[in-house]
């Protein structure tokens, strides 16, 4: 029978075999029971197709702010929450520390530790990622409020660092929030432009962890519904509109620093440069959604569905005109439309830079259990998100559309510099 | 504040504009109340936009099988099972062709349904591909043994239709089904490059089910774990290990006739030149397997973690040697090795075509419910798949790391010719 194909662009000859194994100083002798195992587990990795994808598509993963917040936004998300089982700040900087450590190997394309120096270990990377390129991942962390503080305790001494803007999201009418996808102690937002190196890079922070902490929850993201870049095209939701128009977009350092940006003074030296990050699952009633008139749809949201463009106007980037009515003198966007809503105080903006989601069925309702994996950035959520949020939960027309069931707020620390890590000014300040 | 940005390409002048309405004969006035609605509705329609990009990324729908087999597999899956709520063979055929036109309408890169001519209706898509290439969309029908009989009853008048070959699959040693992940009396397998795509192919085709029927479970794959085609690369799965090397390619005319197509004379004439789809949802322990060295996990599989090839050999594509023995006599590639036990009977080849999934946490276990959503494709999976598994399920040692959680079997008819519909030959010859 013909198995027939074509070989892999790149083997390795018996001396450079001999070579790597040798180099590797791995203390164990070829021609022992083990050899055929360990020649052949050696001899291919492909270890330079990896390197060669990787230039173009990389993101730093060092630098003032962490990436993942005004890069570019990627197609793809798995995000994930973790809870700490260890009561030591030392095994918290130690995870940190290990996590910048395999989070900027990965972003750079490569695995996320050291290549093993024997067979008969558990491999320091899953694997699954190898021969992929690094598909502009980044990696986002955070630290949630019970990190600070959990039932009242102060679990690592570190209390008197929370900063005021990091609090619980308050209560908001309709919630329908389900435990298992809230809060955490610790956040990790993983992007990329391949969905395999998303999960990747989460599932070996997870397994990183293990002993420290563990996974509460977690959530991928296919397709995001958020532009970034004024070199980004807006995309669609799962509802169908354009999604992202007014966002801010990272170009704008202006309004970066007046929204996104922690500024020196805002609170806690060690946000500095940070940010906070709100995520909310929001499931969209689709089947419900997809039985509304289209007009009734574009009054929900207060744009035109195919052209982005505010209702009453042509094109997706002509302006708002809140005032603007039909000669009925009734407002072309109306009163309770998301997009009224979404925009009536401007102190209220936040850098959007969410992903649809699809979890299966929901068994109960017969449907799909799909939506808007909601995320935002701002300088202060109770200025932000909280106030913005409020408003929008008691009168957006969509909400007869849509249920928030999840709920999550991370601090997240500036970017790390080069042999640093991520959150060490608080952690080794405490 | 500036909200400036950039504009979409291609607006549409006022001219055309009433050219449009005029066209769609809609018998709404321009200039009633819901003027700005409806014009800003049909001016942006990005029509030619989402064309121009169909071209070179479309599979032809109709041929004399149906796409998404033979088609070099695409990056992204979603997967639905439905059940019919109605009684009569009527609707099943309604159902099929609306089906068969819609989805070749959205292979082919355009909405599901026609433009709608007016805005005080549904739109006739749901709206979140427009402006997504067709990305290789391909969608493929079957039909689930208990179309034909449930519980004992012949619902469409057709039990005497049924194959032979569309048998229950068998509970196999170790099965932990969940009856939710399981059967079905229509399955939809919807496969693109955009995950985006492939989900809004199966919510335009649940929503056109409206009525006749309800989806029973839905699976999103990213990331292929097989290779169909001599010109992809293998990709890896969850365990990190290259899947797909030693598949059956589609360019093997040969092996597809005698493995995977159904031929005059296999059963009742309206399967020729179909074939037999089997899911297994496969749960992977990840978190256990990352803790196996590498030694053991390349004697679970049969090969190498990372060059793929087979124990003892260097490159993937090296032939498999089931005799090889090490200096102890040990064969190389281990008794119960994945690999092994796969190949042990030639008969049993089969065209695997499956996705890796996550579905978030398993909360149960603290650990992410992630592994592989096997498809495989075959002429008659009585002598194809079950023995294949039932082997495999009693004695691989990769069981030690695995969990089938769900299953499902479905006869997919040949593919229509275009003014015919997926599936006639069986309802209308009954
Ligand atoms: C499933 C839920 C949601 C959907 C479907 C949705 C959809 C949209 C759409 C289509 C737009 C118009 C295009 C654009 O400018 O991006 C928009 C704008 C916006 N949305 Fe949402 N959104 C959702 C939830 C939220 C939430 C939870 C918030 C914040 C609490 C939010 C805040 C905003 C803001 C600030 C804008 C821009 C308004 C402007 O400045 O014009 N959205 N949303
Ligand atoms: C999570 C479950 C599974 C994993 C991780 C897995 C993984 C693999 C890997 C890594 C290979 C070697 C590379 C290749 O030739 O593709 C392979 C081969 C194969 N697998 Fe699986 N597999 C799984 C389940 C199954 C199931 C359920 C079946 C069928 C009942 C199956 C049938 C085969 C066959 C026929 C081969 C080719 C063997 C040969 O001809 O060399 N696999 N699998």
């Amino acid at each position: 029978m013909s198995r027939g194909g074509k070989e892999q662009p790149r083997g390795m000859s018996r001396r450079e075999l001999l070579r790597a194994v040798g180099a590797a100083g791995a203390g164990f002798a070829l021609g022992a029971g083990g050899t055929a195992l360990s020649t052949g587990t050696l001899a291919a990795r492909p270890r330079r197709e990896i390197r060669d994808g990787a230039r173009d598509q990389r993101v730093p993963f060092y630098g003032v702010h962490q990436a993942g917040i005004a890069t570019p936004q990627q197609e793809h998300l798995h995000f994930a929450a973790f809870d700490l089982t260890t009561k030591s700040l030392e095994d918290v900087r130690e995870l940190m520390r290990a996590w910048t450590e395999a989070g900027a190997r990965m972003c750079a394309g490569e695995p996320a530790g050291e290549e093993n120096t024997s067979p008969f270990m558990p491999p320091e990377d899953t694997g699954e990622a190898l021969g992929l390129r690094p598909a502009r991942l980044t990696l986002t962390f955070g630290f949630g409020p019970t990190l600070f503080e959990k039932a009242g305790e102060d679990r690592f001494g570190i209390k008197d660092s929370r900063p005021e803007a990091l609090v619980e999201i308050p209560p908001m009418p309709g919630d329908a929030l389900e435990e298992d996808s809230c809060g955490g102690d610790l956040g990790v937002q993983a992007c990329a432009d391949d969905p395999q190196v998303a999960f990747h890079a989460v599932r070996n922070l997870a397994r990183i962890a293990r002993g420290t902490a563990v996974m509460r929850w977690s959530q991928l993201g296919f397709g995001r519904t958020a532009s970034t870049s004024r070199e980004q095209s807006t995309p669609r939701n799962l509802m169908g509109f354009k999604d992202g128009t007014a966002n801010i977009k990272a170009e704008d350092e202006e309004l970066m620093r007046r929204y996104v940006w922690v500024a020196r003074g805002d609170g806690p030296a060690w946000m500095e440069n940070g940010t906070y990050l709100v995520a909310r699952r929001i499931r969209m009633f689709i089947e419900v959604w997809d039985r509304v008139p289209l007009t009734e749809q574009e009054r929900s949201i207060g744009r035109h569905k195919y052209s982005g463009a505010p209702i009453g106007a042509e094109h997706e980037f002509d302006p708002v005109d809140l005032e603007a009515r039909d000669e009925n003198g009734d407002p072309l966007i109306p009163e309770n439309s998301h997009v009224r809503l979404a925009r009536e105080n401007e102190e209220q903006r936040i850098l959007r830079r969410g992903y649809s989601f699809t979890d299966g069925m929901d068994r109960e309702r017969g449907q799909l259990d799909a939506g808007l994996f909601f995320i935002c950035f701002q300088r202060d959520p109770r200025r932000q998100f909280i106030p913005l949020q409020r408003r929008l939960a008691r009168n957006d027309l969509l909400n007869e559309y849509i249920r928030h069931t999840g709920s999550a707020i991370f601090a997240c620390p500036p970017g790390a510099h080069r042999g640093g890590y991520v959150g060490q000014i608080l952690l080794e300040g405490a």
